[in-house]
């Protein structure tokens, strides 16, 4: 029982606009000598601080991994000349590479079924500004009148039911609506139809789910009744990537929670909204913060 | 990505209804050979069967603990008699005891401050079915415009300030509003203020808070200030009941969280929020369930 | 840094002798009223007073399970006429169960191939008398010198190569050292030859194998090179009985550690000994105090 | 249950000639535009490569840390030279820095009294390669018939019991041991005297304790007793830099595990054996791999 303590990270506002000069910048290329040099010096030549760094070697493939946050000795920030200038290094290694604002927030679809544990949470970190993003819109294959309870004033909702003739033709719908609401991350929040590949291909690398298992283990449809039948003592769920090949796709984040002989599978279900709940605000949150690479079918996860 | 699967425990009604008949019977006594015999054979005799059953057999203070769930073989239940029928038998045992109705909710008055991550996710787990409980009343010391994001329809709401010299009146009315709502149950939801030695005594056993640090550590004000501070590798979370010696309430429940040097104390109370959240949960559901018996300074947890 | 504290439970000699005159009582059947009852009576009668219970039905199945520990009020114990009278009540209820002397360490044989990781863990916790039980024998594929800085001193130790062919015979000589050894329990110590149907059978309820991956995921060869692959965010270890189908036999334990991007698959297998060696010592552990009780493929743990 | 697989962490020679020509670089200044690119322009010229590099700005401090693991792009490596022309930027920065072979392996001295669990996972996970490091001498205030099933071959052992009247001259002793054995790193394994301020002093940040509490809960004597006593619902270890100020020098790295109401004192003693083993063990490896650097009170630990 403590007093009221004043807590910056509680202020909506603030969180987003004390970082919002700063600079993110991600790159991987094939590892050579050189890479740092020649970005960090180009860097400090603009005026930049490097704040923030993390780099990993993938001895394995060969492939350099780095993220950088970066401040403006001077203040303030204007990217394009930055982004310019740096276009020659990143050729001379050839990089994939994003230099953006922290403080632009990314647009963000969301998309649920009848469940609805992690929109309810993914929009409470939204309001509070642990998740700061710009939600785009809300896609369900269930009407408005069943998150009667949550707060979705201000937010697009769109109705959009699937049956299996009507599949095709309502993702047409679905990726209309990313071009229309320029959205550029859809969250698959216990949304409980599987993607067609053409659409999978279309939001490769921004498009992240939320499996109810511990991957590999209980692909498929009902994965708590089959931990259950298998009798583990842990049970978990994964966010990943969505790709063509269903539960395949890069994994960002796991986690697991013990179980024990007496818990029914109503009691996993239970207990697996906790989980289900984290793993997918981790994992969001990492990818808006430009903290997931994708190398090859995994993931670097520069986690916070 | 995984098609609709129906699930029990997410729907309301069903998961009450379901065991509304069954009994919870807890008891505690100075433990002697024959009491389970003794009370197993009573309700044998009564037509009752023992679903679930834990006990456990303090040997440092000799205190004997049980909790067993009973359905009647002919179904239906009066507990009248049932319980007229076991006073004999608790009365020769020195027994604290209580039997009543899985399906009768527990009358459960929820106290907040500003922070409100712990109350919006108890409502969650209660609208859904989660946790069964009849919420009596909402008592915050900020005014219900400060939750305008959480659906609060059909909860009464009070707004009780508090200052350091209305202290006592205000509490004097919170006390009020428990007998009026015959609240059995008092959650500090992320409560800031200190209950007096009166109000917790009055609310001995019956009153949950949830403590923003692990404790022992930490006690007192500011406590992820001080986890920063000291440097420590895991942050954590404790519900406990309240008692009149402040952070030193029989604890119920603790998690904890793993960080690391760059976490500044805002990351820490961005982590410390999930934690208290799910350790509330946890803590909160056991008590209504019969779960948590004292024992001394401790508790005696029947977790599931 | 605390001064020398003097701790009863890493004295090997006191720490079996507490308990050398407690029963420890298993059952299981099918569920119907008045097995407590009937039980506790008749334990009641017989002068033993009820130490620990712990029970749990199986609704899906039916089948009820219970662990109880006793001691007698007299001190002694005597426990063919406490078995005798207890077989009647037995057949009523058409029980699987057994009695036991707490004090009575089981015979346990340990089978190890290269890696000696869980083998030197276990007998460690074996010499501070962590894990009671009676060592008949160590049976290893590689010679005796693979072992040499471990303390073998007063164990047999039998080297049994293995190949292809001549796996059968192999095998006879293993069955026949079980039982000239009178050895109750088998540990695969990270043994990595897979038994026979035949003799996995024979060994059916008391064979318990440590397995390197978190079960269901990645079964087979390599786990930790296919967990690599899959880039999971969490590896695991799983203890199980052994059954002639290959990594399907019930999970009697399971635990997992987070690892990252930059792991690679030699930092799995370093992070996956300390996994495996606690996973086995907690299975063991748990199944030596009769804690672990067979349901079907699945088990029922009484852990502590 | 798996076929036999070759794994090379498991060999002891190779473990560390693998990475023996790369250079392990760590350095900590106040924190100012252009440390990286002139660190890494440095590097690159010299025809080194950066194989791993992390860094954390502490903004509260001002405060920059990095470590770098570096190879010579032509092999080999001569350090005096790289050393002699790191030594301008070192002073322009105001660095605090280091560069060492990663194959130089430190030299280490292990101190134990009764309880030798901590020094038997440490010889183990050495003799296997786990934590490459050279044991310059074993230290017990017990004499070393007391860990007779201990493989000490090869290892000098010094018996220096401790009483009150010998404490000083004792701690003579055992700094002379220091010097004479030229020992780097100082390992208190469940070493249960309290060092004298002086001893502390000499052996600042590079003496690691591991205290079997998870601070800063449970300071002072017998913490499994007190953590009984409070009732907590998990328990763990800390290993930290010893300092003159007792349980307060900087925490590198802390487990907890879950308890229950039934477990004894006892219990936890047990339990707290593997915490203990496993956080002594990584703090040591990341001490021996330069990835713990002391800030003020707390450290900064580029986990792997």
């Amino acid at each position: 029982m403590i007093l009221d303590e004043p807590v910056r990270a509680a202020k909506r506002a603030d969180s987003a606009s004390e970082t919002a000069d700063h600079v993110i910048v991600t790159l991987s290329c094939p590892n050579r000598p050189g890479i740092v040099a020649a970005v960090s010096t180009y860097l400090f030549e603009r005026g930049f601080n490097i704040l923030e760094a993390t780099q990993y070697d993938d001895t394995g493939t060969g492939r350099f991994f780095m993220r950088m946050v970066l401040n403006s000795v001077g203040g303030g920030c204007d990217l394009e000349p930055l982004r310019d200038g740096f276009k020659p290094i990143a050729d001379t290694f050839s990089m994939d590479w994003s230099m953006r604002l922290a403080g632009e927030r990314r647009r963000v679809m969301l998309m649920v079924s009848k469940f609805d544990h992690c929109l309810s949470d993914l929009l409470y970190r939204w309001r509070i500004g642990e998740i700061p993003m710009e939600i785009t819109a809300i896609v369900a294959n269930h009407p408005q009148s069943s998150y009667a309870h949550l707060d979705l004033s201000g937010i697009q909702f769109h109705h959009v039911p699937v049956t299996k003739d009507t599949k095709l033709e309502q993702e047409e719908r679905i990726w209309e609506l990313v071009r229309e609401t320029r959205t550029e991350t859809v969250v698959l929040a216990r949304y409980m139809q599987v993607l067609s590949d053409g659409l999978a291909a279309k939001l490769r690398g921004r498009c992240i789910n939320i499996h109810h298992s511990f991957l590999p283990g209980f692909k498929g449809a009902k994965p708590y009744h089959q931990a259950f039948e298998r009798g583990v003592k842990l049970i978990g769920a994964t966010a990943h990537y969505v790709t063509s090949d269903l539960d395949e796709g890069p994994i960002i984040e796991q986690d697991v929670e013990r179980i024990s002989h007496h818990a029914t599978p109503e009691d996993l279900v239970r207990k697996g909204r906790d989980i289900e709940r984290r793993v997918l605000a981790r994992a969001l949150s990492w990818h808006l913060e430009d903290r997931v690479l994708l190398n090859g079918s995994r993931t670097v996860v520069f986690a916070n």
